[in-house]
Order: C-alpha cells, then sequence, then structure tokens
C-alpha cells in the first residue's frame, strides 16, 4: 500500500498480523506416520483413544502381603494378626493361585493381587516369624495400597488429542498404551531464496564489493529450530525474472517461501513486484499484503500470498532477519506443522524469559516497536542488560547477545537500572 | 551407605550431587566436524578466531550517493551543495572509479564506497535535478552512513568460544567469515538397559501380571530432548548376570549407563549389587555414591560410578523416572556434550517458568523435596496451576500435567492461591 506520495505505508505487528491473518487459510495438512522412537516434537495427527485399560489387573503399589482386610482388623503392634504365609506372586507372573481366610501371599510393587485379596500389607508393618507365620503389625483397609484396573486409563479414553505436540513422557505413555506409531503432521518446509548480486556463497572468497550469504544459514537454522524444514534453494541475482522463477520453484517445493538477502531497495522492489504478479496470476487474493512494519529492526519486511502459500520479503541485515522471523514466522511455521497451542493460553512466552536491570541508558526511537538486542552479565548479585549496539548489518551483534528486550512502540526508551524482561535465545 | 539398622541412608538432593560431583571427573571429549547446515544445536569444540575481517571494504548503510563530505558542508534545503553525478556503483562490483572533488556516484545499502568519497548521503536528502546535478539538501560528515572496514569483525578476533551451543544466528556469522564445517563435541551416548520381569515390549500383548515398557521410552526422548543419544538395549530380567551382562554392554558403548524399569525392591537391590561389583573390579573408586535422595517422587535412585563412568539406576514409577533424569541426568548430559553454561550465571532455569496461583491446597510430606505435577487453566484472567494427582506409577499423571511445582524441603504444602513459579515441560 501506498500514501499519497506514493510511499510504503507502514503498519504497526499487530496490523500486520491482523491483515496476514485475515488473508491466509490454513491448508489441509500433511500426514505421515512415526515410529515412537522417532516421534519426538512431532505433531499429532490424530487423538489417541486407548484400545486398553491400565492397569489390566490390580497391582499392588507397594512391596508387601497381599491379604484380605478383614483378616488384619484391629492389628497393631501390640496386638498383632496372624496370617499364614502360602506362597509368593512372582513379578511378571499371573497370580493364580488365591489367598483364601487367614492367608497372606509376599508380591512387590507392581505385582499382581492374586483373588481373594483385597489389599497389601507394607513389609515395614509385617514381620515373618518362621517360614509360614506372618505377624501383621498394622490394619489395612480393602484397597490398600493397590492400584486397581482402569485407574490409570480406561478404554475409551482419550489420551491425547490432535495437534500435540510429543513431549518425552507422552512417548512412553504411548509405549504404555500398546500404541508403537503415530500419525503426525509432516513438517513444514520452508524455501529459501537468496537474492543480491554482491551475496557469494559461504565457502566462496569474495572479491572487493562483495560479501559472503550469512542470512540464509540463520534463517535456515531459525527454520530448524521452529520445527521445520529448511530447503536452501540458492543464491540468486537481483534481477526480476530470477527472482520470478526461484519463487515460483519455492512456490512448487514447500509450504513457505522467504527471500532474504539483498539490502538495497532495489532487491526490495522486485521482490515485491514477483510476490505482486505472481499473487494477481494464481487467482484469489494473492499479493502483497504488507510492505514495512513499524519494528526496528525488520521495518522493510514484506509479506504476501501466493497460491495460498505465505511468501516473505525479508529485510537484508542479519538481525533484522531473526526479529522478523521471531515476529511473524515462527508461530506460523507452528501452525503449519498442525500444533495447536498446548496451554491454549495467551501470554505464556514461547521461549525463556529472565528478568534483569537495564546496564545503561537506550533511547528508542518513537513510533517503533525496538527489538534490542543485549547482554547478561552478573555483578553484585544483580542481572544487568547490557545493550549490543552496532549497526543491525553486523554480525558481531548477532553473537555478543544473550536475548531481546523489546520496547514497545509508544515508549521512548530505557533507563539505567529500570527493569526489563529479556527474552532469551535458545 | 546404611544406618546402623542396615537402611539405606536417604540424602538431599544437594547431597548427592555434592557426593556426585566430588566422585566425578570430565573425560576427554570425543570430537567432529560438523557442516554449518547440520550443526544447530552442536557444541563448539575450538574456538572461532576470524581470518578474515568484515567488512573488507567501506561499504554503504544507505541507500543514496558517495561523496566527499567536506563538498556538502553547510548544505541545507534553503540554501543545497549542487554536485556532479559521475557514476554508479553497482551492487557486488569493486567499486574502482573515484568520487572526485564535486562529484557523487549513487550507490545502494551494503554498496562499496569508491576512492574519494567519505560518506553517504541518504536519498531522501537529495534530489536529482537533470541526469548529472544533484541537489544536496543536508550536509554529512565524514563517515556519515558508513560501514568501515573492520567495524564487524576484525582478523584475529574470536568470535565464538568452546563450549558454546551453536543457535541459528552462530550459523549465520560462522558463514560470514568463510567457516563452512566447524569441529564439535560429539553427542554423549546413553545406554537405557529396561529390567523386570514383569515389563513386555511396547508391540507386545502383555499377559495377566505383565505391563508394557513406558519408562525407556519416557527416558530416551528425555535423553534426546536434552541433547544426547539414547541407546535403548531392551529388557533384561531381574537376574544379577543379566543386569551384570547389559551394563558392562552400556558401558562399552555408551558415556551414560541407566537402569530402569522395575518397580520392586529386589530390582534396586540387584542394581546396586551390580554397580558395586563392576565398580570395585574396575578400580578406583567405583560403585553406588547414592542410595536414596529425600525426593518425592523419585527416592529410591541410585546413583553410582563405573570405570568412570556415570551410572543410574531408576526408580521405576514412570513420573519418577521423569523427575530423576531432571534432577541428575539432565546437567551431566549437557556437561558430557562439552557446554559451557552460555550466561555462565547460576539461577537462570534451563526451561521456560510462569508464574501461578495454586487452585487448591496440596499437602507435601515433610522432609521431602515435593515435585508436583500440575496442570494449567486460565479463568478470569489469572492463571492457576492444578495439582495432577494419583500415584506416580500412572501414566496418565504423566500427559494431563503441562509443568512442575517444586516444593523445598522444608515447606510442609501450599495453599489455595498461593503463587507458585511452574517450570513449564518442553
Amino acid at each position: 500500500m501506498k500514501d499519497m506520495r506514493g510511499r510504503d505505508v507502514v503498519i504497526t505487528v499487530d496490523e500486520a498480523r491482523g491483515k496476514f491473518d485475515a488473508a491466509f487459510r490454513l491448508p489441509e495438512l500433511r500426514v505421515e506416520r512415526a515410529d515412537i522412537t522417532d516421534a519426538l516434537g512431532r505433531v499429532l495427527a490424530d487423538d489417541i483413544v486407548s484400545s486398553v485399560t491400565l492397569p489390566a489387573f490390580a497391582r499392588s503399589s507397594m512391596d508387601g502381603y497381599a491379604v484380605s482386610a478383614r483378616d488384619t482388623y484391629g492389628a497393631t503392634e501390640s496386638m498383632p494378626a496372624y496370617l499364614t504365609l502360602s506362597g509368593e506372586v512372582l513379578m511378571g507372573e499371573e497370580a493364580a493361585e488365591p489367598v483364601g481366610k487367614g492367608q497372606a501371599v509376599r508380591l512387590s510393587t507392581g505385582g499382581m493381587l492374586p483373588p481373594g485379596a483385597d489389599s497389601v500389607v507394607m513389609y515395614e508393618h509385617a514381620q515373618l516369624l518362621d517360614d509360614g507365620t506372618l505377624e501383621v503389625l498394622r490394619a489395612v483397609s480393602p484397597g490398600e495400597n493397590v492400584v486397581q484396573p482402569g485407574d490409570d486409563v480406561r478404554e475409551g479414553d482419550t489420551l491425547l488429542t490432535a495437534g500435540h505436540r510429543l513431549r518425552p513422557q507422552d512417548l512412553g505413555a504411548l509405549a504404555g498404551i500398546g500404541v508403537t506409531a503415530v500419525a503426525v503432521y509432516s513438517n513444514p518446509v520452508v524455501a529459501i531464496i537468496n537474492t543480491g548480486n554482491e551475496i557469494v556463497e559461504a565457502s566462496a572468497a569474495p572479491k572487493l564489493g562483495q560479501v559472503r550469504d550469512v542470512n540464509s544459514y540463520n534463517l535456515a537454522g531459525l527454520v530448524e529450530q521452529a520445527g521445520g524444514v529448511p530447503l536452501r534453494l540458492g543464491i540468486f541475482p537481483d534481477e526480476y525474472g530470477a527472482i520470478r522463477d526461484a519463487v515460483v520453484r519455492g512456490l512448487e517445493s514447500a509450504d513457505i517461501v522467504a527471500i532474504t538477502g539483498g539490502s538495497s531497495v532495489g532487491t526490495r522492489d522486485l521482490t515485491s513486484g514477483v510476490i505482486d504478479e505472481l499473487g494477481r496470476s494464481s487467482g484469489g487474493e494473492g499479493g502483497v499484503l504488507v510492505h514495512g512494519v513499524s519494528v526496528k529492526p525488520g521495518k522493510p519486511i514484506i509479506i504476501g500470498i501466493v497460491s495460498g502459500k505465505p511468501v516473505f520479503g525479508l529485510p537484508g541485515h542479519p538481525v533484522a532477519v531473526s526479529v522478523s522471523f521471531m515476529l511473524f514466522m515462527r508461530s506460523l511455521i507452528k501452525r503449519l506443522s498442525g500444533e495447536v497451542d498446548p496451554l491454549g493460553i495467551a501470554g505464556i512466552p514461547p521461549v525463556r524469559v529472565v528478568r534483569a536491570l537495564m546496564a545503561r541508558n537506550y533511547s528508542s526511537a518513537p513510533g517503533r516497536e525496538d527489538h534490542l538486542r543485549v547482554s547478561l552479565e552478573l555483578a553484585d548479585d544483580t542481572l544487568w542488560a547490557r545493550p549490543v549496539l552496532g549497526k543491525s548489518g553486523l554480525i558481531s551483534t548477532l553473537v555478543w547477545a544473550h536475548g531481546t528486550v523489546v520496547i514497545p512502540l509508544a515508549k521512548l526508551g530505557l533507563s539505567k537500572g529500570e527493569a526489563v524482561e529479556v527474552e532469551l535465545f535458545d
């Protein structure tokens, strides 16, 4: 969008998200099967309904003696009950031999309760007088120290729901109900297109005027960290046809296309032209949705949709790539992974956050949401956040910082000693 | 260690860590090479010293015109300076043609400054009157809008240090200085031994008395999440020789051995006996160091060292496996990965933490550090933490919870409405 003077209209981060969300429709997601040994971090495509009841049999939750509770009524240290030890339940064996009146059977934690027993006397509350006589020093009530069938999971229970990202304990639970492979959503593929006549491969020796590709490696790492699959398509010259062909290839092979690299106005104009042309020709309401967001660094970001797929024109400065990714691409990759916010609770940050005090003053440009990189240091038991300054084109500012402080649009800066929340890099 | 009555002496979590740290020596770590496209999350084994200076040439940080600052002195909107546009610097090309007195050369952000130019007038502060005449509306000072050679990185600078876990932006920085492969520490291997006569494979149909393996899948996921390589050796019967042979195999193939599965006292005694025998026979001060820690769940944990390698006997209950892992194994895997705490700052939690209010009362056993699983829910703009109760043997308690609240040893419980910090599962 242009204003009356022909300049691009810059909007806020929230407005940009709103424009994108209004235009974007989540496509039908691809599904594949994964063995549970290979499913950590994958997102379930189906609800998991248990076909079994757990435990399948009454189990002891203690090491001790299976008894009928009524045989221990009134037992105390001063007036014990005396039972006949009639056998032992071996771990992993069916306890087929019933416990008769006045009898007790030894068993371990997790052991199956024999027929006729309804409770377990802990080892500590009994002593064996001879091979066959058990002195019970404390009464138990029916069900005491026993896990009943179905106490854990019942057949037909939904253990996990579609959209859940699998954690280690979920893999254990799936194994427990005998599910060894699950349907998961395919990880979304992000095509990365690097443009810029000045950009050469990281392995090349740049001539004067040239620089090595930084952004596509940073971006590929960010995509991978968010659960996506980066697909680096290569470095392309700042030519309309080359960029258009690369975007077409990206759309064929990926779920999201990101163009990064060149930092000049010329590159941005080409990118925006390509997205608009392809968006129009693909029908529907495709094209550029956002051209410029009031964020620093990252202002010149372009966001569009072509053939229903998101296409990003990222700023050329390395730090701006990271900020743009975190603001717009990260959550989109999560959505295209099929993930449903595990808590369904807004306001829980997706990254670790620590509180620190500003180590110096920092003044922020008005009218922009400022994403300030900081390094952390501990002094006098206080955590201090020190701005990592330098133009956002510098790669050194990428590596010295431990996290980011977001200064809202309306705030003009931070004072030394002011408390801030630092979002840590992972 | 046993007390006078022959019972195992239970110690605190900190005491257990202290005993282990006093006995354990970090071995020499294995090193391998990784391409930077495959190095996300890997730990650097060497310092990265830049062999290049960046930028290698003076670059413009704006789209505009390269000039000699003195030619713009005093220029204002009402009294502009007039320069001759003598050419254009193309992106990626060496700017060989000098800028003479009274001349200006067009260039884009990132473009190389030509000889004779020392500053850049932004597009917005100049206008082209005809093909050859530039009206400069604002003076620039020498160096304005220019990134000087070495402003970013100088040859010989240490960009990253050994022990640093590589983040996306680090991969970009490495590419920027032409480093496309790095030496990283090999991820530590954790052998997982499942014991218990009652345990069957997740894919098997358990008979009465048997249960499916839950713990080795949960533990493998935890190991993977911490950056280790899980090596599941299989399910072994509760027999001394079988467990000993499995531990020997584990020691041959892994950096850490973890025994999990059986929940009975018998299994624990076998495990502890095996660790003591192998520890003694391996020479040095090997054997069981810790047998029981005052934590709930997870009290019956065994920690030992054999042949310099940590060996864990984990409790049989699934939730206790997770708690034991987080308390003792996670940080050990990080150390064996070669990772140096990126901030060097104690007290920054390794996981996400949110504040919530207790949704109900919870009473905790005295004399134990209690790790309470909670689920989170939002009501009336308040985040509530609700205890997920049930014996720790239940797998359902694994999946319903969103995180853990740690109740210190000395605290007897939590009141409804009390503020707590919830460590979220990732």
